[in-house]
């Protein structure tokens, strides 16, 4: 059985592996329990004209937070396949005057058997996720992505 | 009477002052004409695990071709405004093995006048824009973003 801490290791040097624009904005999983996966990134590398999370680094993180929850959901699962997102999103609320801290909730397990199911079955399947970033106990951004995995 | 290529490199500018991630992914100006804003970002700082561009560049890219042109065309217009995304959406038809070439075209001239005098009149106002990012002569990336410009 694999723990969420491996899991969410594992996710963490994916990104230090593969993508080396979310090394550049300083993105790391800062928790994940199983049901919620938290990614942080620190203001300065994602500054804006504004002092405050550019636009495209809370997009960034928002979208890899939810290709990070479907990516641990296909580890648990213990499948193998390609991973893309194919549509997103995104509505900007409020400005974020700190820390981007990107929050994906899992959604019902009835979505997510579907998801893996669907995928043993056909060889391709696709799931809608969502993320929020809060700032000052507010909503500031709104997050929807829908990832589509591939057999390999 | 300001240039296309002045304009262009005022959006250049303004990039390197305060955008740190643009200059991580390389991100410029290709090309402005008055008409169509071209920004490129090459490869290999936005590569993602299959060796293609990253969703969330190909989205940086995409959104500020946008928000480049509402701000050229403040600029051209000569009022001073702060300028936002407040949402966007963005669909990924087919990946791109290369080179990031987002383009946004000037909508047609009315849009383009009613958001200049609602500013004017009411010191803010909404535009709603298209980029596109091609791959081998066909769309790869469409993206829609919604801009505000409000008096600073």
């Amino acid at each position: 059985m694999t723990t969420p801490s491996q899991v969410s290791q594992q996710l963490s040097t994916f990104f230090a592996t593969h993508l080396p624009v979310t090394q550049f904005m300083q993105m790391d999983v800062e928790g994940y329990d199983g049901q919620t996966l938290i990614l942080h990134a620190p203001l300065a590398p994602n500054i804006n004209d504004k002092q405050t999370a550019f636009g495209g680094s809370l997009y960034n993180a928002s979208v890899m937070a939810c290709w990070g929850m479907a990516h641990l959901k296909t580890l648990e699962a213990k499948i193998t396949c390609n991973q893309v997102i194919t549509k997103a999103n995104i509505e900007y609320l409020s400005p974020v005057h700190g820390d981007i801290r990107a929050i994906c909730h899992v959604p019902n397990e009835e979505v997510v058997t579907k998801f893996i199911e669907q995928f043993k079955h056909k060889g391709r399947a696709r799931i809608t996720l969502h993320a929020t970033i809060e700032y000052s106990g507010k909503v500031a951004v709104k997050f929807e992505g829908t990832y589509a995995i591939l057999k390999e």
